[in-house]
């Protein structure tokens, strides 16, 4: 199963870069996974939130394939332990699903269009991390899922 | 009113100190903020789990003054949106507490001493996350309250 995470602009901050790459480095290891960086929203500042997320909208579901399981993060989303994240994986690698992906809004998130057609969401946590930093925690803890599943010390309970 | 992050063992990843150093620089304008490091308990894997809980929780003390408000950063803690949590920090700064004393464990969490003791405790996830990575996480996430609490523009609702 390859995953793949799909974001939205690249990542600006050097240190976010540096820790996404390591663990893309070590998810090597487990999986097929990849970053896809939507190219943002040229002149953002000219338009309203709405209009923002709009355009981002329309550039997300280029990037999305009939063959992809879209599960987008959302505030709104399930919230899962690792274990149980790890579980889920494990049940989508288990049904021959050819191809996963996880989708990082923009700055001011999903348009209602993205979040009505694709009702598998998942919320890292309560709080409202960065767009970009939301990168680096989804990455490491992809990395832990594979860990738990392979029985590997990473992950203490 | 002071607030302080302790923590338990040294920052090893590069990016992680990166990261944190930048949101210190930043809520610099806002709070007297400050990391202390408490020195990892030496020869850890000669130790059980429960003997470095131990261990730990000994130097945690000594790193806890009389006028402290404690709250442990713990999974069974209470979860906050972001914004639930910037007024937390607000009440308490109308209390005026001197200082305010967040605590991450090691790589194996809290004693059951320590979680019995402190029973201020917040999740800022419910999945687990490295305990060296959670500082990073802990430190964008009080900039962020304190951009929230003076009505500046990061946070995207």
């Amino acid at each position: 199963m390859n995953i793949k995470l799909l974001v939205v602009g690249k990542t600006l901050k050097g240190f976010i870069n540096e820790g996404v790459e390591e663990y893309v480095k070590r998810l090597k290891h487990y999986t097929n996974f990849s970053i896809e960086v939507i190219t943002d929203v040229k002149n953002p500042s000219a338009l309203s939130k709405q209009q923002l997320q709009k355009q981002e909208a329309i550039l997300i579901e280029k990037h999305i394939g009939k063959d992809d399981f879209v599960i987008i993060l959302d505030e709104n989303g399930k919230e899962y332990k690792s274990i149980e994240f790890a579980n889920m994986l494990q049940q989508k690698m288990n049904l021959s699903l050819k191809s996963l992906v996880f989708v990082v809004g923009g700055a001011y998130g999903f348009s209602q269009e993205i979040k009505t057609k694709y009702s598998n969401k998942i919320s890292l946590s309560k709080m409202t991390f960065s767009h970009q930093m939301v990168r680096l925690f989804f990455v490491e803890q992809l990395y832990r899922e594979f860990t738990i599943l392979n029985n590997e010390p990473y992950h203490n309970e």
